[in-house]
């Protein structure tokens, strides 16, 4: 799962583990036992159930194998707090996450200070000669964990979303488009192609050729970023920007939700069957044009210059059809990414507990227009790239292996990182994967082009 | 709804009001928050709502309309908290009562003491001079507390199941069958025929003729109980005890499940499609015959001598083609009932709070063998009568009209009560009902035959 | 199954049995292949599979247990070609059955007439010495064959309502309504009540008391019409004629499909959940009231003085609830059936092929206005009965006794015989039977309503 | 839609219309009219259907737009015979295709008969003038039509699947199997790897790099097969056969439908839900490790050294990931198959008519084993690349545009052609595609593996 990471010392390891495990904790704060209780959908789960599976990742791939005569804390969570390795055995069903009322909320504190105690017991009395398979298994564990604080981050909004109260995780005094939803254009622009070339949206150029793909190693990276390989690209360019609200809005007023036309087959009928007329958590406001929308802030009006998020693939591939331009590929998004001098507006792992959790206005441009304004951080951004092994990738064996290998299949790759996205999982190489039909994660769109060959000379 | 009850004074009405409103917050205390949040299937419904739900009634049929310028507690709860009354508009869906994070377990706390207030506070200051109506409707709303509190006890122990702790509603010191599960006869009785004739179960006989039927006044009934009136029945005999756990085990051991011919086309469909093989929450222990089944005290070993219970009607009427006799049609359950010189065990129901929440074995025969050893308050018992209206029966206009009358089709009458029932609901022309699937509530099984007209002679 | 019908000789039943199994064919003989392969929904069957069940069901229980090394005609039709009995073995998925391409529609008529003459043989042999079990189920096999003629034109018609020709099954130069719909009063009537008890519709009153309910035997019954017994009415009264499809129009005109306080709950939605808007094969003709209907004539206008047909117990109840009257029980209805001189425009078994399939208008009433318009043969007739068993009803022992007793359960009581249904099929004690919510069967409605016991003086 | 294709002459073109209209129906000639009706499942067509749609085809793209006055030969063929063309209007619904016994398969015949009388007048008429617009909507209707030959003899088997007398489409003297299947080997080979390297399949290598990929024009393809381009390639090999009947059986009998750890998630839980055990069409014969399965042929013994057919690509990649090697992407099909000698074992497409409609054993190895002994015609090869657009594609505008581009989600490219797909569609740049999930297509697996960079010297 690792790759090539460095050798870290205890100091550092206790560290890093003490500030995932009080972060993941940190985010569950704010939520009623009963919020953490309440399971909306099969796709997402209860917080108390993350909170028991990344301590039970710990407990069964770390303790278990390297503690003598360790004991589980209950017996019965190996079966209850499984999320999906076949080879650790059976497990409780995934819909039924929210029949778990017991163990309850506290339960799960109580097992997750338990196992704290044994982890860090273990890598306090091994000190710096902890082996590398139990320390790749620690880290590994914590990115892990990092995940599940923005899959809690995902569940809790759409869980509110259910609620007829529109509850606020966290009341923020930065929110966008609240003041003056009025403030915002009201004309739709045509295909929003103007903006996205002109005085909004800028292309960055790049000439296409060899490029490296994937991660060399150095520092840590989940197994689907390797092996590092080239590949060969045409000429393209990408928006140096993401498509905003005010664009899409712009696209529903031009019937996008209504034209067969702009979308692949299986999205229509998706579409079709659940009655999508705008991203998710919008609802109409009254007006015209105008919406609102539910962000982790309560419900507030939609602001136009705000990045557009909570949709499908099916959507971003409808609304690119419709400007008449494309998503980019992986392999693209990744070659202008590498280039940027900075990650962009990275987010501390630490502070996602007091970070804005709603994606930001891109700033202005800056008067090269060949550096990306807006690339990490925002939303998770929709590829054109199925999710496929790199050429050469083997899966790890036995049940660390099924951590991303299994799922190469009828997915799309998204890039760059979300405002929910815990900072250790922003980087260049970074693929997350969701279904082309999902939209409860934080996912948006960038658009790409094709450029001339001649361009390129 | 109320059929000729009695005047109450305002002392009376205000004691009674306290009883019921505190038995079910009684009911409610040993349940955590999340435990009161879950709901394990569309039929049931999370504790919270229950308590919610029943608070709504009144605020809706009592306060609203006849207290000037009263305020909803919150507005919204009309829309959450309204069960299936499609004259009080639209409704929060059935399947989605699992959501309800927010309210909270104490901010429904919080509304129920609200509206006791202001209940009380109508029915001290209008004094024994509260207008027919309104009282009418107070009483209604407390026998529709109580027919929750026991929907309440159901929907706990259907959430339990759903559980991988099997946890106890409520630890008992008396619980049948745990000890001694071993002592139970293990030899399969055939077709339990001679048992249920014999030295177990007696027949009590009636010759017939001209019975009256139905609730004809004086003290509180639904209005499903009436028009009384006058029908006619040819002779029968019923049995003085329930069936048994440990006759149900012979049929089962007889391929009671696996035969065709002893059930009712759509019940065998079901049972196919649903993998029945025993009684709900019945699990095999690893020996041949042996079970142990959940209870509201924890899961425990099947007691041969305890009434079965959580039998479908499609199961208790193959049982009883299987033993060649038949289930009472429910003129010939009351019939019987009214004849009994006691109401049986029954449970008061302030003690529901202290109560052993599981039927008990029957007790031994009298010598006269004419008195039913078991009728009321161990299990509802299934006829073979459809849950249709009496003759002349009429709703009664507006949303209240809505109580009953509208369930008239597709649902199947049980009698007696159960162990979980509240005294109030425990009388000879109480009809509940229930669709021939359902199994989650306290229902077993009596038998019936038919007795040639000779002997009535 | 059969209640002690007479002898016959055998040159009656050789004329009866080639008069049934000639007549099946003749209903056939308008469709093609392709017509008599097709499924339209689980509840139908081909028009082949009919003709070939029916004819195992003569191989099935009279060749094969009778005639001795009698060798079936093809050992898979046992499975092909069993429709429900459990006894008999496994059988071809019911909703597969449009599957069974092989064997084609010519084979089934070579298998058809293998049987017949296997069958006459056998009748011819034995002569007039042929055994009462033999002889009874020939007789019920000819009934059961006329009944799934009426199925076969149910399904027909079913099946051409799916295809975009609207295609006639036969064209009838009788036909209502096509001539002239404007004719038909559009205004809608209030209620329908003054129709039903004045110009229109009149009551038949009976003072109630004890009657005798049930087949008493002397001629062929299905056993499900026994026991007879005594049953004890209070006064009530019958409509004289069917409801019309004008007064129909008024009950939609007037929110009939939208007002859920008419409505039992699980009729309310059913309705909602599949749309009803109008009866079964209705179409708005794009007048504001106006409406065709696919017939077996093909489309149509619906005429307002024609019985409404194919509407669901649902539909009918609600009906009744909004003119403030009730649907008759079965004891009611049989009651009323008995007193008819005539048993009203019977067909003729042999003359459905040429037959109107249509129920027709009600004669004008006769001066003394005790007689019923209009009985039997138009519509089959919702009751408000639920389908159980008799007092003291028992089922055959063996498959023979799956015939009518497993379906005891969810259905409720049709009486009557409807325009499609054979001569043979239409008399006073028949209980036909359906679920609440299906509406493809020929199925229409008559009103009730109580009378008081003083009018009984 | 046609990439360049070369002018053709009129009585080439009306040659080639007349064969490939003249192929389909002698395709459905051995079909009686209820075969012809049949819809065995929604992804399935009625072999009529297919008649009728592809003259649509011609009726809509070809004689509605360019011939002055075209009257349709009935107006709602447009309704009943769309696919899936969102621009033409709305459509019947896909499951509903079993419903259509009227029009009849005759009218269907006068359908084509008409409308083919249509074309060849356009095209003599016009002559060689016949504008090029014209012209190549009327070869795309003809590989158009080529395509449905092969749907048509695909769910013609499947239907017959369904059937329980395992009809034969034609008989065949040539099947492979039925004569000796005990000849087979019957010892399970460990995971078949010594087979596929050693005496068995041997591999044909590349050493990567620069490679050229897709249609460059100068014949008919489909715009999906470009435009063409540069991809860059590691060294690779791929078998010179395919998977056969006799290594799957090694598979099964090794648990591979056992063993999550072998299976892609979306897959494990597809064959689970679905119970796969083996390919479609198999069925245990018995004995511990043999099989028969259904072919065109009729019901007969699976012989070991035929390719495996209808096997998913879930199975086809856990197969791959259990002799630990893998599948082939489409680039590295296309490099192999393009440097064949030949296109391997042709089928013309007039004689499909006659050809034997399974796939066969491939024939011994020659000496310097570097060719395919095995690559076109036998099996559609299941690669382990997503169906997305090629680099720079654009689907045509208007309804001809939603030919292939739409569907370019979720689903995976298959290479090759099959034993029932005409010769027209045997190319190496023929993209064809399926969802992963699916097994009625004729489509089996050929192994690849990475080579070692340095073996690329």
């Amino acid at each position: 799962m690792v790759i090539t990471a460095p050798r870290v010392d205890r100091e550092s390891l206790l560290d890093h583990y003490r500030r995932v495990r009080a972060a993941t904790e940190a985010l569950a704060a704010p939520l009623s036992d009963e919020d953490q209780c309440a399971q909306s959908m099969p796709d997402a789960s209860p917080s108390k159930w993350h909170r028991a599976h990344t301590t039970w990742f710990f407990e069964t791939f770390v303790l278990a194998p390297f503690v003598n005569g360790y004991q589980a804390h209950d017996p019965k969570y190996s079966y209850l707090f499984n999320s999906y390795y076949e080879a650790i055995g059976e497990r409780h069903a995934r819909p039924e996450r929210g029949m778990l009322t017991r163990p309850s909320s506290p339960q799960v504190g109580a097992y997750r200070r338990a196992v704290d105690d044994a982890m860090e017991s273990l890598i306090a009395e091994r000190g710096d000669s902890l082996g590398r398979t139990i320390e790749d298994r620690i880290v590994l564990g914590l990115h892990h964990e990092q995940q599940h604080q923005e899959l809690l981050l995902m569940d809790v909004k759409h869980a509110f979303s259910r609620n007829v109260y529109d509850p606020a995780y966290r009341r923020s005094s930065s929110a966008p488009g609240g003041a003056s939803p009025t403030s915002a254009s009201r004309e739709p622009r045509p295909r929003g192609t103007e903006e996205a070339s002109g005085g909004g949206a800028r292309w960055v150029e790049h000439g296409g050729g060899m490029v490296e793909i994937g991660h060399a190693g150095g520092s840590f990276a989940f197994d689907n970023e390797g092996p590092a390989h080239i590949a060969l690209l045409p000429p393209f360019a990408v928006a140096d920007r993401l498509v905003t609200c005010g664009e899409w809005k712009a696209f529903i007023a031009d019937g996008g939700y209504q034209r067969p036309e702009l979308w692949l087959s299986d999205g229509w009928h998706t579409a079709r069957r659940d009655g999508w007329e705008a991203p998710l958590y919008w609802e109409r406001d009254g007006t015209s044009d105008g919406f609102t929308m539910l962000s982790l802030d309560g419900r507030r009006a939609v602001a136009d210059d705000e990045p557009v998020v909570h949709v499908s693939h099916y959507e971003a591939d409808a609304y690119a059809h419709w400007t008449g331009y494309r998503l980019p590929t992986e392999q693209e998004w990744e070659t202008i990414a590498v280039l940027q001098p900075t990650a962009g507006n990275l987010l501390d792992g630490e502070s996602l507990a007091t970070a804005p959790l709603h994606p930001t206005a891109a700033p202005a441009p800056n008067s090269r227009g060949v550096e990306m304004r807006q690339c990490f951080g925002d939303v998770w951004e929709w590829t054109g790239s199925a999710y496929l092994p790199y050429p050469r990738f083997r899966a790890a064996e036995g049940a660390i292996g099924e951590y991303n290998g299994k799922f190469m299949s009828n997915q799309i790759v998204l890039r760059g990182g979300a405002c929910v996205t815990p900072r250790d999982h922003v980087r260049p190489t970074y693929r997350n994967f969701f279904y082309p039909h999902q939209r409860w994660m934080f996912a948006g769109v960038r658009l790409a082009r094709d450029l001339d060959f001649h361009t390129n000379s």
